[in-house]
């Protein structure tokens, strides 16, 4: 008897590791009602150390085929790894999987599937939102208004306004930059992108042209950055290559700080050349008297393009489904790959 | 013998009417060169007024099928027309036909083509970045870091941060409006639409749910107006409907501003109850000491949101490929309907 229906397991055992405080900000009621039909799962067990004394924790644990971790979770080492005989999959539901995925993990043969990629729509969100703002000049526009209280001449002001016919440089075809690229589609943009990892073939797959580094930044109307921290990539924005940035320019930033040399970015903002977007700073909270606060051509966000308030929620329900697929005896949809892991944040 | 490619024709003699501002801010060199393939047009002759007693001006009229309009075109009436016996088309490279097409136009069975789709496509995009940002709080919470230059605990200044199933509800299926749906399709967001002329199966083909106006306004996060400037769409906006949206909620208007009672959205601003985001108000110039100007939970913008500076070039493409359509003898993409002109603005 053959069937086209994937086949149905009986729910997996699964427990929660992760904070409480992640708990209660991921997990709607609807949320873990749903979790509760997929898996077999004590809502009211939370784990956030593996090696707790607790009689029911470690019968939990002993029994459990499914972990679903968040934010929290402590790593799953070999000490770890021995308090669950059984463990074969681990449902994240965030993004980076750096923090709790051990070398152990990976020779145990467990699977582990991310929510980096719902944890990465929100950023793409708002830096296609801070694209399309950046290229009509609206914050600039709403500056001269609010100055001058009388019609803004907006071609002498602002020539070049707007957003048909300009280009978006992308450094970094991460998820992030990959979802950005595709946000751009239905404009009339021409999307530059940058990556080590990508060839031809995928950037035009995106929409984009691949272009070295510093003749995208040179070209680019705007230039977003979506490349991960690693060494290699600390300071990659030095003061070289942000003279290369056209004048009136903008740069945004949604990734790290650290990619970003702030004292170069600091003299080119602070002369008015080009623009900024800032979501992440080096420091992450700058010190009280830097100018990136007060001057009129950036605005800077204290690190709130990642996933915030409800769109935590999404992390876990993206998890839950790739519970779900699990349960099914399908192949996640956002399965970790232990091999590309050093190319990522 | 038969072809299944469209007639070719000859390029059909053509003249350039609008100011010479509008031909300049239009069309550029490329555009223009592209105008002279397609049609036998002498681009230094620019018609803004259909009487003059200029001989070339009038000799190029007599002979001409095509109008190519802009801004500053004259009304098409009676005596103009005269001028033009052999006139069969206007292509408008712009938005509205109103100040210039005429009943007479109509009565003489002259095809008419509009860019209004064209000039729809800035404010849309201008809209979609104004609710990502405005669900996202970017500008609160930028002001919020600026103001306490230290961690900002989001979830207590911002409940519910984040544009994760929240409810934008679009005022007008205009072609505005319709676009903005169409935008937000990538997004994870609950679209209501309201329009007295959209039918249940028009919006659910735009991916919204079609809504009264006042349940719309109270149930979405944010509110954006997209319907046109006629009698009895004035101050649609009142202090009564105002007062039905949520707690936090975002009012966007890129319409008319008469569509809003100033003073009653001032009031609700004022208060901080809801932010704004306003690139039209009326009056269009607002008084030196309007609040509105300086309030933190508003952005004010200088009426941008239409096309703008590069945008305009978008304007003339779109004209120059309605007149190939025409040359080719296919139907225009934008041909103006005079029965449903007075549903627009």
């Amino acid at each position: 008897m053959s069937s086209s229906r994937p086949r149905t397991r009986t729910r997996p055992r699964t427990v929660l590791a992760m904070s409480g405080e992640t708990r209660d900000a991921i997990l709607l009621p609807a949320a873990l009602e749903r979790l509760a039909r997929v898996a077999d799962v004590q809502p009211a067990l939370l784990v956030t150390d593996f090696g707790a004394d607790d009689p029911a924790q470690r019968a939990a644990l002993r029994d459990t085929e499914a972990l679903f971790t968040g934010w929290g979770c402590p790593p799953l080492d070999a000490a770890a790894l021995s308090a669950m005989p059984r463990l074969r999959t681990v449902v994240h539901a965030a993004g980076s999987v750096k923090h709790h995925i051990t070398q152990e993990v990976w020779d145990r043969g467990i699977t582990v599937s991310t929510a980096a990629t719902a944890n990465a729509l929100p950023v793409a969100e708002y830096t296609v939102a801070a694209i399309l703002f950046a290229n009509k000049h609206v914050l600039g526009s709403a500056r001269v208004y609010r100055e001058t209280r009388t019609r803004v001449n907006l071609l002498a002001e602002f020539p070049g306004i707007g957003n048909y016919h300009r280009t978006v440089g992308l450094v970094g075809a991460s998820r992030i930059g990959r979802r950005v690229a595709e946000l751009l589609r239905p404009f009339d943009l021409r999307v530059l992108v940058h990556d080590p990892y990508l060839d031809e073939e995928r950037a035009q797959a995106l929409g984009a042209e691949l272009t070295p580094l510093d003749a995208l930044v040179a070209q680019s109307d705007v230039v977003s950055i979506h490349a991960p921290e690693l060494p290699q990539t600390r300071h990659l924005f030095d003061a070289r290559r942000l003279a290369l940035m056209r004048d009136g320019a903008t740069l945004v930033n949604t990734a790290r700080g650290s990619l970003v040399d702030t004292d170069a970015l600091v003299e080119e903002l602070v002369s008015g050349r080009i623009d900024a977007v800032l979501d992440h700073t080096e420091p992450e909270v700058l010190p009280a008297d830097s100018p990136l606060y007060d001057l009129p051509n950036v605005l800077l966000t204290p690190h709130i393009a990642g996933s915030q308030g409800g769109e935590l929620h999404r992390l876990a329900d993206a998890a839950v489904d790739e519970l779900e697929r699990y349960a099914h005896g399908l192949p996640f949809a956002h399965a970790v790959d232990p091999r590309t892991l050093h190319q990522q944040a």
